[in-house]
Order: structure tokens, then C-alpha cells, then sequence
């Protein structure tokens, strides 16, 4: 797995992990079906206490990123991944408020802004190493 | 004060106070120099307890939003406000990578996540009403 934490980090351990994961199926890096290590393993693997991974994974189940199946185990969402619809549109909303606010005060233009977004899309979806598969 | 507190939310209360604090900066309906209540009457005021202010206050006041005087308590910055420098750069691409991503996962188009910010900035900038001056 391509997990890298911060345990120096303001931002929880189970956040940055439910973050990665999303940004692992926002990359194609994780593609729909495939399976993902268990609770008990990817928490050795990382170090890290087995209740941080299982939230992780049951905030993604719920969220509709990973099944949790009895015998299959986590893998990631097999079938349509959650819609871009008006309930997610609405809490990007509240969540970009608080940064867009900071930059206006700061004296950061909208040009700047978007050109962080435009420069994020382009690495997200354009990851340097696709697991590592190239030659 | 225009404050409006969600207990409810997930949000922590001291980060909903920065959030609109900084919002009230950005659309100048807080204006550089202006007086704000101290710890203890914005506390009763909002039925908060006065650590919660007090966090929130000291918070600005670290990033520089906020002075904290002895005599004349506690005002807006009345200097330069912080600057949209590398580090503030740096620090809003990390807090917007992980909306980015999933609203890539989600199929949210670039042009959409724009369009959400061209709106936020022209509704932050142009508030309804400038703290009720207006006739």
C-alpha cells in the first residue's frame, strides 16, 4: 500500500488514512473490485492501533468508496462510486467557505486559487508511479 | 456580533468562531482596528464557555487577524493583515487536496469545484447586509 502517515500531523490518523484511500480511487491507483488488506493487517503494516483503520474503513463503507464483505473482505467499491450530487456539492461548499474566506482575507485572487485546484486535479489524476508498474 | 454557532455540527466550536471571525475580516464587515467583545462578554453572549473564546482569540492572534492589548483588549489588526505568502500557498493546497480528491472520485467536474469558488468569493466579498448599516 502506497500509505504514508504523519504521526506529527494536526490532522488525525484515521482522517489522513480515509484521505489516501480517496485519493487512491481518485488516481485510479485503487480500481473498483479490488481488494484492500485487512483491519489487523494494514494496522500492523502501519503501526498503528486496529480501532484507527476500522473507523477509516466504516466512514468509506458508509460513504460508499469500500464494501466490508464477510468472506471477500475490504475491497474497493466494485460497482458505481458515490455521485458528485447536490448533498456532496453542498458540504465542499461548506468545507472550501472557511479556505476561501482566509485567502480573501490574506489577499489571495481567485485566479491563484483556481490554479491550485487546476494543479491538484492535474496530479491527482495523473499520479507519478501507477503502483509502480512501469518499467 | 453576527456570529451564528451550530452546536450540533462536527465542527468544534472554537474552529466555527476562527472560521467566522476570519469571514468577517475577508468581507471587511470587520474592519481593521474595530473593537471586538472581550473573552468574557462574547462568551455570555454566545452561551460558550470563555477557554472556547479564549482558544479562538488567541488562534487570530498567532496568525496575526487579531491584536490582544492590555488596555484597549481586543481588536482587529489594524496593521497589515497576514500575507498570502508561500506558507499560507502551501498550507491551502494541503487542506484542499483531499476535497480535490474526492471530488474527483466522485466524478465532480474541475469547471463545477471553480464555479463553487467564484461563488464563494463574490458572496464573501459582497455579503447581504454590512452589519445592518444600511437604511
Amino acid at each position: 500500500m502506497f500509505i504514508e502517515l504523519n504521526l506529527q500531523s494536526d490532522i488525525p490518523i484515521y482522517k489522513q488514512l480515509t484521505d489516501q484511500l480517496v485519493e487512491g480511487i481518485a488516481s485510479g491507483i485503487l480500481k473498483a473490485g479490488q481488494p484492500l488488506p485487512s483491519v489487523r493487517t494494514l494496522a500492523a503494516d502501519l503501526g498503528i492501533n486496529l480501532h484507527t483503520v476500522n473507523k477509516a474503513y466504516q466512514l468509506l463503507k458508509q460513504d460508499g468508496f469500500l464494501e466490508i464483505h464477510r468472506k471477500q473482505g475490504v475491497i474497493v467499491q466494485p460497482g458505481n462510486l458515490p455521485p458528485s450530487d447536490q448533498a456532496f456539492l453542498d458540504k465542499l461548499e461548506r468545507d472550501l467557505r472557511p479556505l476561501a474566506a482566509e485567502a480573501i482575507a490574506r489577499g489571495t485572487s481567485q485566479q491563484e486559487l483556481e490554479q491550485i485546484i487546476a494543479s491538484l486535479y492535474e496530479r491527482i489524476q495523473n499520479p507519478p508511479s501507477q503502483g509502480g508498474a512501469s518499467s
